[in-house]
């Protein structure tokens, strides 16, 4: 736990104040033994799905590539580096304002290749359909793909189907797994964070969650809410080409997008797995009004909510504004924002200055706030 | 439709008689715009499943790469050829004798890769999971999954766990989806195939499918009857290596594992991607005594049952008895077996040469004759 000594080294920090305090981490307050059945929360993204590949997954196949426990592995094959990653996709509803479970499916495993620096190059789509769905609402979906695959540049070139019975699935669930290519000297990865990094958020937080959970719940809130969903991979050539005086491309030294669990939880992955401390500032962080006014109405904490469009980057200091400038010409990154920066005290930690003044422990998520958001 | 004087150039053949008038091939009794929903035969790796494929996927995604329908995509990295390939798991029940989800879906896709003839290297694993799903299941089924991998000396390098709601999924779902490398001058592919080529079936037919029948509606048949499931790239490996005065690897033409739709429906895909015809012979086609005795109680053809360590091969006629030979020695080719041979007659039809001495067509099967196979 971190003590007052060490947060009055927070730089601008109001007092020394913490208002909470957090379970030590990686100690799970339900240990996985006493689940003796899957819950939701084993798919928020959050502790227990850690607690799931830390306990289950992870001891059965464990390797140096897995361990790393980045969102993509990255493979050396003769002189090539590739990424490879999988997501499944499961969202209700499967439409909803901005996207649809395709353009998701698209979009959210583009994302995870170009978080490695990786450029996207193909896709491969599984698909388990449940008996009885529409033909419309599948050729709706195919087709959202197939703009969402122009639009990121990539080519789906293998595929699968499967169909199970009624009330054995729920409409249609997605799997897209990804092959990029990482080239020159990239090498980004959750391992590579280092005190000083300043920290960028390159738009909004809590579109996406929002637009799910104000659909599902049948809520209409003061302007408009929509999915954020995007491929970055255009916004990561744009940052990765921030020129420099060395030539050097690494600059970047992790990036991830924040969905499950949010911006929250991914800095507190990032945060464990670099063994590094992280401060935020509240006040920095972009989020749309009717974001925050739909967040307030239903007690949610947009910092945990899911995004499908934007990304974190820890970026050396000298760099950080190169970077945001270049960003923010892209229209996707046309709201980033440094939202704090990386520390050497209190590693696995984050820490936020709250909008009041006060610093609190941003823990991670630990069960499920907004199930099948993705 | 073939004529009789095209059926008398059967080799072998005892008489020219057609015992059954095929759909024209590609023409579907129910077509698509008939379907307003999806229907499990849409997921039985037939005719309607072809039919999806055809009218909803291929119009969006169309390219060189998925054009060509094998079971894995062929890349062209740099200097390097990958395979790729992906398929979602949702047998049931997911534990059956001779293995469980978690081995088919390794298998699986390991053989989705060697059937191009390439070196399975890294697998990805996306598990959806029900609420409610013991934990005790999902650790046997991820000891299984790393048991697999291990035999087939592959490594599962990235995956992705989501978990929906009781009742909108069924215990588990699996997407794997493998890498592979394609080394020397091999080059397999269902056009490769040639008139003239012999056809060989690497083992007996049926057994998967059976199992998982018998399983499902509680039936003991005599003698034991269990999946076949098993990795085929070392039996790839043996055969690719199967010395040649020439010293090339180019005499396997084709090679496709018959799962969903069994041997009929597989065969039939390959006679129509290569335009040409196939002539087999019912009495070479390797089948146990309980498979065959179980097909016969419950009506079922053992050539439309899935195989899930199977796998059938169009080799150049002048090296099919050395392939032959060699796939004996592996215990998974002991009961390999020419059964039938490429013919330039009759284009994408596959007729039999019947036990009792007719011939008959060999079509592609049209719905789900046991859904939920794989």
């Amino acid at each position: 736990m971190p003590t007052a000594d060490e947060t009055s080294k927070i730089p601008g920090s109001r007092g020394p104040e913490i208002v909470a305090t957090p379970a030590p981490f990686g100690s799970c307050p339900l240990p996985i033994s006493e689940h003796q059945r899957i819950v939701l929360g084993h798919g928020s993204g959050g502790k227990l799905t850690a607690d799931l590949i830390e306990k289950v997954f992870l001891p059965a196949f464990r390797n140096p590539t897995l361990d790393k426990l980045d969102d993509q592995a990255v493979l050396k094959i003769g002189d090539l580096r590739l990424a490879f990653t999988t997501d499944s996709f499961v969202v209700t509803p499967i439409f909803f304002p901005g996207g649809d479970i395709g353009r998701l499916a698209i979009h959210g495993t583009v994302n995870d290749l170009a978080m490695s620096g990786a450029r996207p190059l193909v896709l491969s789509a599984a698909f388990i359909l449940e008996e009885g769905l529409a033909m419309d609402d599948l050729r709706r979906v195919v087709e959202s793909m197939r703009a969402a695959a122009a639009e990121a540049g990539v080519q789906l070139v293998t595929g699968d189907t499967k169909v199970v019975n009624r009330g054995k699935g729920d409409q249609i669930f997605i799997t897209t797994t990804g092959i990029g290519i990482i080239e020159n000297d990239v090498n980004i990865s959750a391992d590579q964070a280092r005190p000083g990094d300043k920290i960028i958020l390159s738009g909004t937080v809590g579109d996406h969650g929002m637009t799910i959970m104000s659909q599902r719940e049948g809520l209409e809130f003061e302007g408009a809410i929509e999915s954020d969903c995007a491929s970055l991979n255009e916004l990561v050539v744009t940052m990765l080409s921030t020129s420099t005086s060395t030539q050097r491309r690494d600059f970047i030294h992790t990036m991830r997008d924040p969905t499950r669990g949010g911006v929250a939880t991914t800095l507190n992955e990032l945060a464990t797995r670099a063994n590094v401390g992280m401060i935020i500032d509240q006040r920095s962080i972009p989020i749309r009004e009717s974001v925050k006014g739909a967040c307030e109405v239903l007690g949610l904490d947009p910092l945990y909510v899911a995004n499908e469009g934007k990304l974190l980057a820890l970026v050396v200091p000298e760099m950080a504004e190169a970077v945001l400038d270049r960003m923010r010409q892209h229209p996707l990154g046309c709201n980033a924002a440094v939202i704090g920066e990386v520390v050497d005290t209190h590693p696995g930690m984050v820490l936020m200055k709250t909008e009041i003044g006060g610093t609190r422990v941003l823990d991670v998520m630990f069960g499920e706030q907004l199930p099948r958001i993705c």
